[in-house]
């Protein structure tokens, strides 16, 4: 069977503006290979609905699961629980479990759970709560689509709590072989070695850092055997190569 | 008259499987802002044409320029030249210019142009090259679309070769104000601006930092007078406010 898929889409003018880099992204990637979930696209949007709510839909739509990060806070820019409810045609309001670890949250800080802080609160009718351990709004998943926090360690948290409620499949795995020739002199055999082992994906990544140049390969697959056979092809091909 | 909009494809196994953190995106985004140029869309797609061919052709169409990193090596996996010539209907082969480029550089460096080196000349009818001055294999510009090549330090000089010939806008002008408060105490304020203020943009950055906790208020805009207008205005809410 093969492995469920994901896509993401980072929610957030500041990421497209230059001013923030994005770090969720790498985390999920990582986090998801190690749980046999292959991501095969991701989306960066602005905040502004109309662009949100179509993509959503079609992710949604085409792909086993859907991540989101960014813009479930208090401000007037923290759209996306919104725009998931009407992408999915779910009714939302503030809901009373969502309100209550909030007001457990406040209480124990001292803060009020004013209007601003109550639309954190605001979750789709029938989405499971993700749990927050840092600041207490949560996020959720409805069906599909799994909704979580743009700040990183909030972000890893919730991807934390998430992932073992997923069926994953099997984990990508992968190995490498640094490779001190040009990529030009790699490229022949590597493409003979990519067709032989047709179920295993081959990557060449350059590299050029104080005048030593070459590339590291990267062999990918499910089976591990076969990913151990092929490096040791691709460790015969070019015997001064290294792990 | 609006600026011109801009997407970005990234194309990498690598970069969905978690392996490398993508760094161009930012580059790309800060590059877009100075120049007036409105990125509002990234996708990151993995190395295959079924996938990269309707989005390019997609992407294109509706913005007014694309911009792709990533897969244009000599490897058996660098197929972005291939798929954007496909996608937007132009022939491809290898060209005596890029190929005279390549010539010169591997007789220099005493190498051989072999056929996989060659693969780096192949680039669409009516396309004009973007001058890689590291590695020498150029990127190249076929109507909207601009192709580069993914390695970021080549990335980045065939930025700086490309964005001079491109027609830019009104750069992005930002300004932010550090406030050491509760983001659910910034938000009621902050919406009432955003209202206020209707051609320029608001954002809210929370941080919780060694027991600091607050926001990043961004402020943006094209008009320098107003995002200072605004800017006083956002001081005078939140005196304790740090520029």
């Amino acid at each position: 069977m093969p492995n469920p898929t994901a896509a993401m889409l980072v929610i957030g003018d500041e990421i497209l503006s230059g001013r923030t880099r994005d770090a969720n992204m790498h985390h999920l990637a990582g986090a998801l290979a190690k749980a046999g979930i292959d991501l095969v696209e991701v989306r960066v949007l602005p905040d502004r609905p109309d662009r949100l709510v179509p993509a959503i839909r079609e992710m949604a739509a085409a792909h086993d699961h859907l991540f989101t990060s960014g813009g479930i806070g208090p401000t007037h820019d923290d759209i996306t629980a919104d725009c998931v409810a009407e992408a999915m045609g779910a009714p939302i309001d503030v809901r009373d479990d969502a309100r209550a670890i909030l007001q457990a949250h406040y209480d124990r800080s001292g803060q009020e759970l004013n209007a601003a802080r109550l639309r954190m609160a605001r979750v789709p009718d029938g989405a499971e709560l993700i749990d927050n351990p840092i600041s207490a709004a949560p996020g959720f998943s409805l069906r599909n689509v799994h909704v979580m926090a743009g700040v990183p360690t909030i972000f890893e948290a919730m991807v934390a709590s998430l992932l073992p409620r997923l069926t994953g499949g099997t984990p990508l795995l992968s190995q490498s072989l640094r490779i001190e020739r040009g990529e030009g002199d790699i490229a022949g055999p590597l493409a003979e070695l990519a067709a032989e082992y047709q179920d295993l994906s081959f990557g060449s990544y350059p590299f050029n850092r104080d005048g030593i140049y070459g590339a590291n390969v990267v062999v990918r697959g499910s089976d591990a055997a076969r990913v151990d056979a092929a490096l040791v092809r691709l460790s015969e091909l070019f015997p001064d190569a290294v792990a």
